[in-house]
């Protein structure tokens, strides 16, 4: 007798840059394969051709004076490029999609980061993403000077001779500070779909604890 | 005595493609100049570099399953980039901006030509351009079939060998005919900012026709 697929489950991981979330989501996907469910992975802006050369834009123009609002725009051209394409065929199809960065993304960079609003942000996700939510959001909750460290680094490799790199720190702190306080608003205000894990512990105390996160809200067998 | 500069104004032209609008703008463009004004001339999607780089990913993906929705985000964040990289330093230097399409565009050709709906249009402006709305449209409103005929030779230059004909001229012409009703709905909302100029007499009978209405809407000395 043909069984009729169960719609698949949807999952994102966000958290602020170099939390481990990448790493976790590949560890989680490899849980999953071996419980038999089939899984896809994709991560944000990207996962699809349109998606990454929208991603291109992006990371080119970051230095070359991209406007937040358009910036906005990009991340939910790239979306909803993923929605039509990868992840709504695919949680029909009863495939469990696991996605590095969704909406909350948004919502904490630009939305928080760059000052826009979570207003902004929810309205265009109610426009551009057909209402589409995670069933359950993994957020790797973690320090703000990690994600600066990184930015440090990544702004002294392009570094040009007049950077000011005092100016340059004091705002990544600020601005990662944003961020991650955007993220913990979203976390108090969606408790349902909404788990919050500490990203601070190594990675293999860290998946057994998003392991059991996954079992209990979505009642894996 | 240093004369502080009067804010410009910011004139679009819409209507469908093939309907002489690009021709009318630079002709515009022209008599304005001669009047004194400056003017700058530009268009979209496109108009800036980041704004040119997502024309190029919108026209190529075009063909290759590009979602209505992704379409939309992208045609706002090359306009929200434009938005603060051109037209609002333009206006308030004193500038007059004539811009080729702006969001009734999207309104016309994503929430009418594609049924993404007008609404959704309407507020992803919102969210995404500051509110910024012309102070003058020029709608120049032409025949579909002539619109229909264009897409016919693009697709013939690009034809696959299965393609059917039959069925892309019905479609092309179902398409444009919700594009021109959108804008036909959009100038009867609006009759204060969209002026509607016949575009089928020639070329030297439809600009003199312009400048009366810039001459009249903007009262331009």
């Amino acid at each position: 007798m043909a069984k009729r697929a169960e719609p698949g489950r949807f999952i994102t991981f966000e958290g602020l840059d170099g939390c481990g979330k990448s790493t976790q989501l590949e560890k989680l996907a490899g849980f999953l394969n071996q419980q038999g469910i089939e899984v896809i992975t994709t991560r944000e802006p990207g996962g699809t051709e349109i998606g990454e050369r929208i991603r291109a834009v992006l990371l080119d123009s970051r230095t070359a004076g991209l406007d937040p609002h358009a910036e906005m725009a990009l991340m939910f051209a790239s979306r909803a490029q993923q929605i039509a394409q990868v992840i709504l065929p695919a949680l029909e199809a009863g495939k469990w999609v696991l996605c590095d960065r969704y909406t909350d993304s948004t919502e904490a960079y630009q939305g928080g980061g760059r000052q826009l609003g979570s207003e902004a942000v929810l309205r265009a996700h109610e426009v551009l993403c057909r209402g589409l939510w995670p069933d359950l959001t993994i957020l790797m909750d973690s320090d703000v000077s990690s994600s600066v460290a990184r930015a440090r680094r990544r702004n002294r490799a392009a570094a040009h001779e007049e950077s000011d790199e005092n100016r340059f720190e004091k705002e990544s702190h600020a601005f990662f500070t944003r961020v991650r306080n955007a993220y913990l608003e979203i976390a108090r205000r969606e408790p349902q779909r909404v788990a919050m894990v500490d990203a601070r512990p190594s990675l293999d105390v860290v998946h057994p604890e998003i392991v059991r996160v996954v079992r209990e809200r979505l009642s894996l067998r």
